[in-house]
């Protein structure tokens, strides 16, 4: 397997999804696998536990940027711990490593994930997560997908360019 | 004039904030300054200008916790520039600073601020500013307040307690 | 007492300074602020404790830059905690954030501040603390002062280039 | 190529080694990729360079992680880009990302990556690199090798504990 700076699609979303939120994050891990993109997440447990199992089970290269001190934290699909100690400030590590950013549900960790990724120009891809609007003004910025396989491709196009 | 880890409220919002978001700013510093609050803020110009000037032609303290890595890119009314070198990161700093946040206007990165500040659990309060939606569900976290004056009552309300 | 943009010096130091250690802190947060300097440091126990008491006593002003989540870490000296939740990485806001870096004694934390300060060009006046050199080389960078006087006078020259 | 939390080396030094350490830095590099570790680094030239070029001509995995802002400021031979924002901050990161560190010469930014793993309980091999005295105390935390093949022993070893 050669690894030479494949595409980094990272996934985000919260620590305590619904269940309906975890199969939506596997089945995006599973599909970021096959098209052989890397998965990059935050490396703890939730939609990132729930990613890494599915991009692992195809047989894809995960990589966790954690926010503590030691890579016992990460989650056990993790084949790659990034170990920050820098708490969340990790965060934005977490989407500036990635290409694009597939959000799934999430709580204020992820929002924070979003607005740093629009921050930096890196495309926000959305599964069941925030709307935003800004001085009563609807802010489209985050491209809605319907499902995992439009999420992976809206993805993989917007990282291509 | 002691100052005895007096209250600290951060002002956040854009670089390039509208007149009438610059003219909330500069009477939320004022109002600050009058109640002896310390005001924290991003250091840059905008919102953060605005707002210590306000402070400052009240004779209120003013921090300015910058993102590069040298203290001349503070605006000139930062008495205390903090230069932090990390960046984008340095957002999380500045609400973490604070006992709570006023968020005026804004663009993703001050969408990260109120992020991080709901996050760790400090109040923010909004002038104008983002409203966000979870789901399709309105989420109320973001205190609104209708002008400087009130605004400036809530954050140290809450800061309080 | 208006502080405007006024001279920073960072003291560092580690946690469990030798009694003679404490005292050189002290008597340097002394000198500092009877020079009108704004005293930063890691705000937290030992050398810096030592230091901002020192510093208060003569009515002088002391930041406490915070590895982790609470102001209420900040020894009770520290007038102004900025709350960065970055960990050890803060090593960095404390001496990016002063003119000049008084170091006494310290462990490795220590060394690191010393390290990154030279690396950003921030001059390190040293009592009692590391010395260094490379490829068998002795490396002079870190200046050495004799005693608290001296450090302070030092500091506040080269912190005025 | 199953890649499940193997063990992780970081190579640390300058820009602008020597000819004699980018050579020890490559034999490093190719070193730890013939014992099936992962090779941690800055991402930026010299010796993160040459011990990427090294790791990578014996099919080893690269990770550089980057100070500034974008990826294609990582050097041809890193595989994972990880990019921070974070600027020097990012030093930290590295050697926590690590199980033991090799340093290769160096400057002040090599030191505050030694003294950084030091603090964090992160065992250092150091190949011509610095060495430390406090308060006129020979300090030993720094691991002498003699060259590569060493360097690489001992920190294969000291990463299994």
């Amino acid at each position: 397997m050669t690894i030479n700076k494949k595409t980094a699609i990272a996934v985000i979303g919260g620590e305590q999804p619904s269940s309906q939120e975890a199969k939506l994050a596997e089945e995006v891990g599973r599909k970021l696998a096959k098209q052989g993109a890397i998965l990059v997440c935050g490396g703890l447990g939730g939609v990132m536990e729930a990613a890494c199992r599915g991009a692992q089970s195809e047989g894809g290269l995960t990589i966790g940027i954690l926010p503590g001190d030691s890579r016992r934290a990460a989650n056990p699909y993790v084949q790659i711990p990034i170990v920050t100690g820098i708490g969340y400030a990790r965060n934005i590590v977490v989407v500036k490593s990635a290409q694009a950013v597939i959000a799934i549900g999430g709580s204020y960790g992820t929002l924070s994930e979003i607005s740093h990724a629009l921050q930096s120009g890196i495309p926000v891809i959305g599964l069941n997560t925030w709307s935003l609007s800004r001085n009563g003004q609807q802010d489209n910025s985050i491209i809605l997908a319907q499902n995992p396989t439009e999420a992976v491709d809206r993805a993989l196009n917007l990282a291509a360019n």
